[in-house]
């Protein structure tokens, strides 16, 4: 185990009936609130009017900032920036999934500064303080209900970037799992997918290879992550199934797994990134097509870690390289049953593409200093997504 | 799933070379401490030294109430707070394992108050405001450190009882496997049995029968504490052993494995209390006496989940009643293997005295809410003890 030091201070409110707390957990950090959701779905489903009725309840004012959408634009999120500055903003509620919460952190960390917000981004300024954040998630996926990182598109130059910042954590995430009851069977998967590559990104990249603790927490999550999965797609009001599912997705990446883990990669978001930055596709259905072809590059690399994961997982008895990549055709199997796709072909995207799409990925990859990943190997990554 | 509410704030430091940090993280906190621990041995090896000096060196005032013994006492507690009380205390720093992290949660709320602190472990008073406390820890066992529980030994009326609130959480603890070199291998023994018993009371007691994240994170941790126990047996400086056990230790009762499970109780813990508080013998010795017995008795009312355990913790096949008790079976082996007594004969206690341990486990039935605990019934599960 690697040193480390670990702080989440986030309160996390979980279960039915819980979306009503939103309103005096929000009134201990301010009066005036930035309200960021997304697409008039939440107002359809009713999640709008609880969460508003909670406010007011509380008797905060509200500024609203709808219509974050999926990748989450700059441009909308310094629309968001200029309305909390305008407004004397004091706190942000974020109603959505990560693509909402993200916004919400960006425009957290923007409202506070005379600089673009795109600057933190690019690496070129860093956070120093945030507006409080509360937020009530719609959907099980990205884990940025519980930790401190954000992604946001820049579609000016086709960048979709991250930043990770303990400030931008949230002070109280709602968890209410009925309130993914109506999340669509191919957004249920990619979130499952998302949560699993985020097991998956510290799971094979760590490179201390003693650390029994964490291996199996991310075990245990990726087995239930499958599972609660598979029961949501047959019974969309399964109730268990959506809380496993969702409390899964958040300890995905609420930071627990990496304690002790010591430097870890997100080389398979940063090439999913591109993906995402260049075709607008989901990022779940993105981190399905470059899995699978990431998992056996790296296998190449370090076996033992997937013979491990093979036994434990998906219960396979071998121990040689085979048994490595029979597990990793089991992943990729499931993914393939969850309607998640596994080529570029699937998502549209053309081979004549990936030299591009290489370009674009080796700009993140410096920036988040994975400086293994030369255009080549990008390029031979992409290539076997196929 | 059940509804929780999850808020840990606790700042944990972990790994080698962290004790230095002690003095600046205290520092955030107050300048005139009182430094609680044990036993002269923190002397000779050094650690106290290394303490004194990180917090000298952050400009700290310091006084002194070592002494505190294995399963603390109400006495010493008291006069800590007297001086604490004289000295306008600002913050606590403890150096220790659970009984010294204990004593100083109990002085950090009793030293705020006019009432003996003795009434916020009846129930009488509840705790409303506590010093900020920072912790060094020097024993893998209680999980004190990084939650909001404490129990003290009243020598007065010879009962040992429980409180739990969140302001009792330390807000930054140290956790550097290397302090751990020195623990004898029975005390090891004994914090690891300690560990796996806090697991096991939330695993075998919740009421849900559906909480696959948390069974997954808990059958993991008690895997990995059997075995790195084993291995810092065979050799006490093996480094990567200690910091796997330390760290699932803490693990073990910071309220991660818990969110989620509902109601659960501590019946293990409540008739283990009287046998420390009796007879004081190390507390995780009384709990690897209690526990096998407690288990046979709770697998005849729940047999599914000891099967589960069975196959998952020690890789048997079966799915019956017999696979339940041959998994109690090999833990109870395990026990005998890491010589963490499992009779009362083992520790001098006599059967005769087994009306007299019910009766003083009663008290604390009742405070803990345990009404299922008759005497009927503790007395039948102290008689499967040997």
């Amino acid at each position: 185990m690697q040193n480390f030091v670990l702080y989440n201070p986030t309160k996390i409110i979980f279960g039915r009936d819980t979306v009503k707390e939103i309103g005096p957990e929000t009134a201990a950090f301010g009066r005036k609130i930035l309200l960021v959701y997304g697409k008039s779905s939440i107002k359809k489903n009713g999640i709008y009017g609880q969460v508003v009725s909670s406010l007011a309840g509380a008797g905060l004012e509200l500024i609203e900032h709808g219509g974050v959408t999926s990748n989450p634009l700059l441009s909308h999120v310094r629309t968001g920036i200029d309305k909390a500055k305008q407004n004397a903003i004091e706190a942000i509620v974020a109603v959505g999934g990560g693509s909402v919460i993200d916004s919400a952190k960006a425009i957290s960390a923007g409202a506070l500064v005379d600089h673009d917000v795109w600057q933190f981004f690019k690496g070129k300024k860093s956070i120093k303080k945030t507006l409080p954040l509360t937020c009530v998630l719609t959907l099980a996926a990205a884990g940025s209900e519980m930790n401190g990182g954000m992604v946001v598109t820049n579609e000016e130059s086709s960048h979709k970037f991250g930043v990770g910042n303990r400030l931008l954590s949230p002070k109280v995430s709602i968890l209410d799992p009925t309130l993914t009851f109506t999340v669509p069977p191919d957004y249920t998967a990619f979130g499952a997918v998302d949560a699993i590559a985020h097991i998956l990104e510290f799971y094979f990249t760590t490179r201390d290879p003693a650390t029994p603790v964490q291996d199996r927490f991310m075990e245990g999550l990726v087995i239930t992550i499958m599972d609660s999965c598979d029961r949501v797609l047959r019974n969309p009001l399964d109730y268990q199934g959506r809380a496993d599912l969702m409390w899964s997705a958040t300890l995905a990446l609420n930071g627990w797994t990496a304690a002790g883990l010591g430097m870890v990669g997100f080389p398979m978001h940063m090439i999913e990134h591109s993906l995402s930055a260049l075709y607008n596709i989901p990022h779940g259905a993105g981190l399905s097509i470059v899995m699978p072809s990431w998992l056996r590059y790296q296998a190449r690399l370090r076996p033992g870690k997937f013979i491990q994961f093979a036994q434990r997982v998906f219960g396979l008895t071998g121990s040689n390289a085979t048994c490595a990549m029979e597990g990793i055709r089991r992943l990729e199997n499931w993914f393939v049953s969850v309607k998640s796709p596994t080529t570029l072909d699937q998502a549209g995207i053309a081979a004549e593409d990936i030299p591009v799409i290489a370009d674009n990925a080796l700009a993140l990859a410096r920036i988040w200093r994975l400086n293994e990943y030369s255009k080549e190997v990008i390029m031979e990554i992409l290539a076997a997504c196929r």
